[in-house]
């Protein structure tokens, strides 16, 4: 795929799934009474069929192969196109990487608090961004959480780092952030997969 | 809020945000022409406007504070109105607890597999549900997950159990199954939250 196709495609999808981003979140929090949630729901019913009326076979990366590389589009995390993905923006900088984002409903587990699911989605994906940084893409082979203290909905930073790294295994750490300093902390041991050790 | 109401909402609002789950694996997915994309996103900002002109103050959990006891609806993971969770419905027997789920394009990492921190907040959620089935529910203090191998997006099973517990903690385990066997482990640590031992 050509850098103008990415760019373009970039600016259809990245609004498009902002708005059912919006959409997610108007799901959780609507009171509308319910003749007018079943007539949304109706629309939305006939809207999922027009898209699907042409449409990958499987997942994204999955669909896309190699082309997908560099534009990790359907990841669960930092994916334009997908509306789980907060998105992340993850910026290299000094030898690190962090991303400031905002965590509404969607991400809820405990009233008003980020699931502690959420705040380990977030940091297994920056230690892996982390880890691609430095030269070295690893899948996870372990992670461990240490949750401070809740950490609650709203602005947030994520940031990762590499420790050390020996052979195949890099070890890297990282955290998230209110306004008020660090509530998880994240360490991960990440393995580079078998099939980039062949390309290698 | 009366079982009567809840049955109510259940049934008005668990097939709702069904359909925009497939929202969000569509808008993922799609390959219809821009002209179509730009038409369906219009229609969707109409959409979220009529959901959104009546609608709760915040998130789920905070908005509705105790009277959401036992409906955790706006949850990440199980919540019958949050589009992002699969949902998981957590089945207790035996002294452990265990759901099936199917996870698709929404939940991709590496292509064609299961994002590895999508799997920690599935075992997050589960290492709760143990502890709380236990009677002793807590908050994730810490969870370590160790990858045994790849998990492809399809059908999954996870199951979670208590290993001890001692005053107000208690450790549980937890896995991921496919059809081969586990894929994912996780080891959890898990606190009384303050407000609870004040009540208890």
């Amino acid at each position: 795929m050509t850098l103008e196709k990415t760019e373009h495609e970039a600016a259809l999808y990245g609004p498009f799934t902002q708005v059912v981003r919006e959409l997610v979140d108007a799901t959780i929090r609507t009171e509308v009474d319910d003749d007018e949630a079943r007539a949304v729901q109706a629309e939305l019913e006939g809207l999922v069929a027009r898209l699907r009326s042409r449409q990958l076979e499987g997942a994204y990366a999955a669909s896309h192969g190699a082309a997908a590389r560099g534009r990790p589009w359907g990841n669960a995390v930092v994916g334009l196109r997908n509306p789980l993905a907060p998105p992340l923006a993850v910026v290299r900088e000094s030898g690190r990487v962090w991303a400031d984002f905002h965590l509404g409903a969607a991400y809820e587990g405990p009233p008003g608090l980020v699931h502690g699911g959420v705040s380990s989605l977030i940091l297994d994906q920056m230690v892996g961004e982390a880890t691609g940084a430095s030269g070295k893409p690893g899948m996870t082979a372990s992670l461990t959480l240490t949750y401070r203290r809740p950490t609650r909905l709203g602005d947030l930073r994520a940031e990762a780092w590499v420790e050390r790294d020996e052979g195949i295994k890099t070890w890297a750490r990282g955290h998230i952030l209110d306004a008020e300093g660090v509530t998880v902390e994240a360490e991960g041991l990440l393995i580079v997969p078998r099939w980039l050790r062949q390309q290698g």
